[in-house]
């Protein structure tokens, strides 16, 4: 698959502003907070940090082309890897 | 000082939205996560959890009136302990 018809399950595409946005939703504020600890532990591994907001029960995740400009594989595996930091019950 | 003119420093008070927002900047990621992980705990205490948006080096912080109206002096007060998460030297 090129790059540029990549997707990664969830993620939404942004192509003009180059970037990948995702909102995880969960059960309550224990839920959040434990998804934003597993998200700075793999911020910290990769040196990527994406752009996050989030309240009581929401993280919205936003990760951004490293040249602003195009998404390379080092994007979608991001994505890929904040994926599986979510329980599969949904936190 | 009546509630309709209280201010906190360094907070911008919307009153269209009935919100408090204040923008705070740190060195490194690890003085967000500081500032972040501290605001957690605060928010713990509190039961109040406002809407953040952050990045590596910055924290958006808003802070909602209860009922989505009027901004009591428990917001205020909840903004001025914020302030107070803050090292002196902007971590």
């Amino acid at each position: 698959m090129s790059e540029s018809s990549k997707t990664v399950d969830g993620w939404t595409r942004n192509e003009r502003l180059a970037n990948l946005y995702r909102r995880f939703v969960f059960n309550d504020y224990a839920g959040t907070r434990d998804f934003l600890d597993r998200l700075a532990a793999l911020s910290k591994e990769t040196d990527r940090y994406p752009d996050i907001s989030f309240g009581k029960t929401y993280a919205n995740v936003t990760i951004h082309a490293d040249d602003g400009k195009t998404l390379t594989s080092d994007v979608f595996d991001f994505a890929r890897r904040v994926n599986a930091l979510v329980p599969v019950d949904g936190g």
